[in-house]
């Protein structure tokens, strides 16, 4: 079975829905954007469009915004909020394709083999600032709360990867706290912080947080899922970018613990020591989807999103939380 | 005439007596700032360490203390300020020290060659993050919107640096816009934040701004001087570092154009294409003192030593005035 096949009986969510209902507030978040990422010193705007004009699915913003008109919008708040996110995900997106050398980002050159490693990492500081600069305006320190903190797990989850990522007996837990941290919590702050815009009662603020948090995960899991089994050119990166880096994601561990003595030698070669050749993505992807890692990896992305979807319950339904409930499908069947 | 004697006739200022008067205070900033940088990721801690118990003379912490007691501090939104304030420049250094390649950091082998650069940029973006968490505590917007907009100008002040610092044709305007930006934002950031922390009024906070602009202006012009005039065991970085990576600070400026069309050809080679000697560093120490160069720097530092000191006018005389004065004294004076 390979990873398409892997992903085909499930329920195939959408992100359009949400995007259709946000469609107005998410213009006015990308006029922000753009504003906001003006510099005098020319090389910032340049870099920051190169990275930002490329898009992405734009989730996280789109979840501060969907949450905060969940919740009940009101001022302009919510969409400065959701630029700040947007800010800060980009901002760490730079840092980490310097830390990582990452080649593609977003189906683009990644900025550092542009503009080299030093402008990369001055305008992700650039980009943090101005992030805070607008949650200052939204005038919520709360939220600010939210995401200063969501700022300092993220950069603690980078440091905890880069030291035990190459780590062949990391265990499933670790793995988890790692893209909890990396990944899932700013899914979650910008749920929770777009509520807290909004002046949502702490039952809702912690339901969206909730929402976040699992989507984040299923999304980080799916996406590890799909380093062994899409293209690069859906991908807008590079599969096999996890094996040969040497990352330790799910479907490498569970398949390492899976395999046993068999193919130790093979591990500790390809991944331990990173001594590849050009046919070891092929076999690393054959023995991850031959012995159900692939599977079960995406499995726990399908609890993940479950949970994300209960977590709505608190809300009467709407088109919102229909779309929500949207994305969280989406989140385990995508392609890309 | 070497730098030693160019500071020589300059009024001794000292850190020690601001350092005295604050001595209660800046122990508790330092047990903020402990406690602020654990982390369960214990690389985080130990590069935190590294380069914090470096110590450095903690003048930005110092200077926000000391501007929230000059304006009547209460509570301790004024230590967890200053604690935040030294914790977004040690953010900075560990970022510069990646951007610059730099081998030495307040005496000690710089943090990217011990733990390597990618550590250094993800424990910048914590201590950036940990940053903003405090001053949430402290509950001050106004100060929020001061330091995350100073962390934005330090930023641009860098990315300009960087792009423009090996052009041989930098005017002396653009060079002050760098050092404005890069390190003597901060200095003003920390003084006002640190009286709005207190309640200040207005004028008395756009005063103390003005002083910390001044003094950090003073500090830097006296430290690009000091890389052509220092050692580097009292430097606690290389001396002449400046020079061989070819940064275009004041003394260089200034003697390029003073030399004129006799040296054309070693500036061009030295600094230009960075293709330097053993003895290039001594012929450019050598030319920039014998055409005033360093002499012209280091008066250029007096004139903002002396508005630091000038814009100290509209509070009474005190102990506080008068240690900040000597501090002023001290950016000019000091020989490392």
């Amino acid at each position: 079975m390979d990873a398409a096949e892997a992903l085909f009986p499930r329920k195939p969510g959408s992100v359009d829905r949400l995007a259709a209902l946000a469609r107005e507030d998410m213009a006015k978040v990308d006029v922000i954007i753009r504003a906001r990422m003006q510099s005098p010193v020319s090389v910032i705007p340049s870099l920051a469009d190169h990275i930002i004009e490329a898009g992405g699915k734009r989730l996280r913003p789109l979840l501060a915004v969907v949450a905060w008109r969940v919740a009940g919008a009101r001022g302009d708040g919510g969409l400065k909020l959701a630029a700040a996110v947007e800010f800060i995900h980009t901002a760490t997106l730079l840092h980490d394709d310097v830390v990582d050398s990452s080649r593609l980002r977003r189906g683009k050159l990644a900025a550092h083999l542009i503009w080299g490693a030093p402008s990369s990492v001055l305008v992700g500081d650039f980009l943090f600032a101005r992030a805070f600069e607008l949650m200052v305006e939204t005038g919520s320190l709360r939220a600010m709360e939210i995401l200063s903190r969501a700022s300092r797990v993220i950069a603690e989850g980078e440091v905890l990867q880069l030291t035990r990522a190459h780590d062949l007996k990391l265990t499933q837990d670790t793995y988890l706290e790692i893209i909890s941290a990396k990944t899932a919590e700013l899914f979650a702050a910008a749920a929770e912080a777009g509520a807290v815009t909004a002046g949502a009662s702490a039952a809702h603020c912690a339901a969206l947080r909730a929402y976040g948090l699992n989507l984040g995960l299923a999304f980080q899991l799916a996406d590890d899922a799909l380093d062994y089994g899409g293209v690069t050119e859906t991908l807008g990166k590079d599969a096999g970018d996890d094996f040969r880096e040497g990352k330790a994601t799910l479907p490498l561990l569970l398949a390492m613990a899976r395999t046993g003595p068999r193919e130790v030698e093979f591990w500790e070669r390809a991944i331990g020591r990173k001594e590849q050749t050009e046919l070891d993505f092929r076999k690393a992807r054959d023995l991850i989807i031959a012995v159900g890692a692939l599977d079960a990896t995406l499995t726990l992305a399908d609890e993940y999103a479950d949970n994300a979807k209960a977590a709505l319950s608190v809300f009467p339904m709407s088109d919102w939380r229909a779309g929500l409930e949207s994305l969280a499908d989406f989140a385990v069947s995508r392609r890309a």
